[in-house]
């Protein structure tokens, strides 16, 4: 488990989140849970935020709504002056309806709607960022029928490609995802936003993957990024005062992947600016305002997920399959992306770990898996057990498929729970059928 | 296109539905927008029931709710005498809420949890399948406490896997549903069901795959229920008046699946009649009630997916993006089982197929797929996409995710459209966030 101070195992050997016991919130809130621990988001948001301004000019972190949206979230980083990154209507009105200034807010989408650009633009959002050649002609339109001058960044393809461990410089410009520098089209879609009167282009941004702990991934992005620039400023005498390279910095889920700490991040943004200080300088650019979008990083590792164990069926010679009362309609990411998770017997935690569990939804489907190959006490129905970093894209994932409630999320901290979103009860699952 | 009555080309070389124009339904409601042709349901409804009444004994067709679950699901049923499988609380309540009698309804589940098992019992669910061990005592305990016989079958796993064209008599019980014959696992639990005096035990259940088009499958699974049959009639001298053999009849996605008419799937079921009929005799058992559970097959090809183009993307030498205003929010069959869907321009039927798209969604990531390689002609931002085959396990499996809201599902007949699912609103999104 990676422990924390605000997730440790407590005098009774259980699991105690924010310095309540599992068992305790289960008692108040029932099962399953999604339980959010709050100081853990904000370590988060403080340790990217207070690196960025000591090790760099000027800039900010957008939390990337999509990893764990709702209304509280936004309340949260407001307190530590994050912006945030949204894909949608829906998250920008989450956003607003928080009193979250869309200032603050980057709206991106490879299909934008016209709705959405206008939702966008009329609240005044800090940045659209032009993914396709109409996009931008579409923002144009929207922001002069509304009087309006729209800053813009452009998404790039900088043809890098960084996943955990690995990153490759890949050999071809294919995305649904903006504009690839190789290829020329990036500089074709410059051409095209400066010639338009009421959108404003203040820099480009790129993302070059997920759940990545190799710096070296990002220093050949920022180094492709301001050869870039270089070249815009070259051809278009262009001042961009923005750059935005996108997030994508890994979490733990299981012993596979590095057990970063709140300074590991730190010192990752850290190599992030020295390396852009670096690029501008040596390539005569103007010092750009650095943006960074981190999502799965500031939510994931603060969520756990509480289940009570429900039927353990043990095929002999073969598998011991242990069903809890969630499943793939509210983390559908091993069905997705066979996704790995930890997964502790939240009451017991001092016992031996001596059976190997396949844990398993209660969705009438085979590939209803939360995670394989779990190693835990005996367990019995009953019993509790956490499968832990399940922050991001789970609560914000979630379907009613097979007619299931999507769970309550709680926040909890320094001993005090309290609900973020409220579960579903068995109306709200008809509440919209005639 | 797998034609039929209720879907074709009109004079404007539009898409019909139930006789109504594509672009009329979305100048009504809107792009992304669930259709499903409800005379088809009804057909395959019919095809299914009438097969069953004429080609066997006695018996009842049972709706697979997971499919497709709303509440004007059930009233369409219900007209053709169907029964309903169910395997949450939250589609019993479905179905109780649409007037459905749930001693029509057969109550599925690995994992039922206490509550919905007392939801079941106290509403006279036709019967519960004991799918563990303790389940049986749990189900048992709950009818007791209510003073109640509740009428049970035992979901059993015969070994005989079958998807499309294939099916395998597989080596190993893996499975988290079920109890093994071939290892003594079904024998046992049956041993423990009628010890317990508050269930009785009417029968077997198994299910052998999904999109299944080869009857060998289910012609093997049915010999190796009977011999069961008769191992439990030899060893515990019991007479079972049910047999269920659940569902998995194929539909066409694409070309590369069988294009079954209703007289196709007539004859599946009659393919299965008879060979229950020979075994039961063969093997001297008394007539079991036939239960078959079709989900995908009744509502399936019923179910069109109409979207609005957005950005259209061609790279260079690599590949066209599509870009449409739905995505695995909408229809995550891609994205879990990297399934195929066939794609049609809406409102340009005629028009020769010059081009081939990639069809992506608008959530923000890269697997946000709906089908690859489609043939169309060339698409532009504004006109609509219909993909085929979306009415199982579409909307039944829709998210929110990038806080997008789910769309509006539309049932048409004889020219007329109705709401059956109202689609979402921006305030839905954030009604239950605190």
């Amino acid at each position: 488990m990676n422990t924390r101070k605000t997730l440790k195992v407590n005098e009774n050997n259980h699991l105690e989140i924010g310095g309540i016991d599992s068992a305790v919130l289960v008692e108040q809130f029932g099962t399953p849970l999604y339980v959010m621990d709050i100081e853990h988001i904000e370590n988060m948001c403080k340790a990217y935020s207070d690196t960025l301004k000591k090790e760099y000019y000027d800039g900010r972190i957008y939390y990337a709504s999509k990893a764990f949206c709702c209304k509280e979230i936004y309340r949260i980083i407001d307190k530590f002056g994050l912006g945030a990154d949204a894909v949608s209507e829906g998250e920008m009105f989450t956003a607003k309806s928080a009193g979250f200034n869309l200032e603050k807010v980057i709206f991106h989408g490879n299909n934008k709607s016209h709705s959405e650009i206008e939702y966008a633009v009329t609240n005044s959002v800090g940045f659209i960022v032009i993914d396709s050649m109409d996009d931008a002609d579409i923002v144009n339109e929207i922001s002069k029928k509304h009087s309006k001058v729209q800053p813009v960044l452009i998404r790039v393809n900088p043809s890098v490609e960084a996943h955990t461990h690995r990153f490759i410089q890949t050999a071809t410009p294919d995305s649904k995802f903006g504009f690839s520098i190789e290829n020329g089209d990036a500089l074709e879609i410059v051409k095209k936003v400066i010639s338009l009167s009421n959108i404003s282009l203040k820099g480009f941004h790129c993302h070059i993957g997920s759940q990545i702990f190799e710096k070296q991934g990002f220093i050949l992005a920022i180094r492709k990024m301001t050869d870039f620039y270089k070249t815009v400023k070259e051809n278009f005498s262009l001042y961009l005062p923005v750059i935005n390279l996108g997030g994508g910095i890994g979490i733990w889920y299981t012993d596979e992947d590095a057990k970063y700490s709140y300074s590991d991040y730190a010192d990752f943004v850290s190599t992030i600016c020295s390396e852009l200080k670096r690029c501008v300088k040596e390539k005569n650019l103007e010092i750009p305002y650095l943006i960074l979008e981190p999502g799965r990083s500031i939510v994931g590792e603060a969520g756990i997920t509480l289940y009570t164990v429900g039927a353990v069926k043990k095929i002999k010679g073969l598998k011991n399959y242990l069903s809890i009362d969630g499943g793939m309609f509210e983390n559908p990411r091993y069905a997705l992306y066979q996704a790995k998770y930890s997964a502790v017997a939240a009451t017991s935690m001092n016992e031996e770990l001596t059976e190997q569990y396949s844990i398993v939804g209660k969705c009438c489907e085979s590939g209803d898996i939360i995670t394989e190959n779990t190693l835990l006490p005996e367990m019995k129905r009953g019993d509790l057990l956490a499968v832990l970093s399940t922050g991001a894209y789970n609560y914000s994932m979630s379907s009613n498929y097979n007619r299931n409630k999507i769970p309550t999320v709680v926040g909890v901290k320094n001993g005090k729970a309290f609900v973020m979103v409220k579960g579903q009860t068995l109306d709200d699952l008809i509440k919209l059928d005639v």
